[in-house]
């Protein structure tokens, strides 16, 4: 895909009441509204979910926000890529139909104190390793929700738990939206599209596809009988011998509980999740386990 | 006011998908919709949030759900006053448009995870005493709104402290609703209305006064320059020599922040707060203090 200079085409909202004026004009001339959340440092990830959305709505809006909420202290909030005329010229080529590009004062203003919890689906996993992450996932995926009142919304099942917490905020809160999982694209070698792989040095680069591959193995393991802690620990073993600094989980989950599974059983859906360190990336990867 | 027979005119959802069929009919008709949310056991108190929503929207919604996550377990749930047939006609007389009355797995389906937290607001009085209660509050509140996406809600001043917490609530997830305090409703003998009034007997509905006294007693000196600590401690002396059994608190707080006051200043606007038991009830009770 090109990044070709802006035509100038793509209008930008930077405030929630510029926001629902387009979407109230959309509203009152019938058109569909799907929304996709980012925050930001688009790739062919979120480009797949602008498509996506395309398919499904007369009309698209794509956010732009670094949520300051959902990193932890030790994160990398403030490292964490930005280049909005980058991100708003792949929008632009997409067909994108407007920005939305808050502030941080704007999402947050001064004396702002409300928090969202989803219990459950945040204690295991990456919750366990990112205190309050997805309080803050919740908290700003409600807003954009109340912001834009979209008709559905598209999300990177690369982010699995992430996609499985937003899926129950919005039947818990009676967001009212259709929250859409769009399949994870990869580099050739497999490596999952993430804005983090950016942090990688070139030989890290090289090294990363062992999260995808020893995730593919486990899979196939277990759906041919190995057993689940067995081949977790395996995926580990060998995340640890390509070269990452250390894994923070393997584990195949119910895909709707995020339990932990001792035992597969091919007619209850489960999913292999895994989350480990490389360089200043942190990496996370998953996959269906096919029966 | 009677509490006549039903005609059987006044239309009851018991499902959010009804109440959002009803909703999405008037909003089709260009019509305004205010919701007063209720647990029920409604009161003349109740009646004058039902005759301020009729002066502001064309539509009033009356909810009446008794919401047990902000009750604590050793709370009032079970024996809170349950009566929907005398609520029906109650609102009935009023005009009211729609009563939605959900049941419990209705708002909370299995597998329910979420809830929101005010902090800040919440923790002083009595948050401090009712840990959990105003989480339960932000949260149905929440899901009231978005199910019903009303243009206004109206709620009690005599609840100031969850007046508060709503409004903030309501700026913070960007829920677009107009948050309108009403003044409490008093009987003759200056004790403010609440379905927990209920709960007292003969004797301790004649102590019961005492309370709203002793705050205006306090409001007075406060506003002629008496210090706030000593004035609150009085109030708390005299609501104990009436008869209460205890006094959870009496403070004079900031009417936006909620934090205690030391020293009045006239052009600050004050109010006093105060939470005390009397048998099987507590009883809630506040006040403007004009300088």
């Amino acid at each position: 895909m090109a990044f070709a200079a802006r035509s100038g085409g793509l209008a930008t909202a930077r405030s929630v009441a510029a926001l629902r004026v387009r979407v109230g004009d959309w509203r009152a001339d019938g058109h569909t509204v799907a929304l996709v959340p980012t925050m930001g440092a688009l790739h062919r990830g979120h480009g797949a979910l602008i498509e996506a959305a395309r398919r499904i709505a007369d009309r698209v809006i794509v956010s732009l926000f670094v949520n300051p909420t959902q990193f932890g202290p030790s994160e990398d909030f403030q490292a964490y890529p930005r280049d909005e005329g980058r991100d708003a010229a792949f929008c632009d080529d997409l067909g994108v139909d407007l920005l939305f590009a808050p502030t941080v004062t704007e999402m947050y203003p001064a004396g702002f104190a409300t928090s969202i919890r989803v219990a459950g689906l945040t204690e295991g996993q990456c919750g366990a390793f990112r205190p309050g992450h997805f309080d803050g996932v919740a908290t700003v995926v409600a807003k954009l929700f109340t912001q834009a009142r979209p008709d559905s919304a598209l999300f990177g099942e690369k982010d699995f738990q992430q996609l499985a917490v937003i899926r129950r905020l919005n039947r818990d809160l009676d967001l009212g939206v259709n929250v859409v999982g769009v399949p994870t694209v990869r580099e050739a070698d497999g490596l999952a599209l993430s804005s983090r792989n950016a942090y990688l040095s070139a030989d890290e680069r090289r090294i990363a596809p062992a999260l995808y591959r020893s995730l593919q193995d486990a899979a196939r393991a277990i759906a041919g009988g190995a057993r689940v802690p067995a081949a977790c620990a395996e995926a580990r073993e060998q995340v640890l011998k390509a070269g990452f600094a250390s894994v923070d989980y393997v584990e195949c989950v119910d895909v709707d509980s995020l339990k932990p599974l001792v035992e597969f059983e091919p007619a209850r859906p489960a999913r292999i999740l895994a989350a480990a360190r490389l360089g200043r990336a942190r990496l996370i990867d998953n996959l269906a386990v096919i029966g």
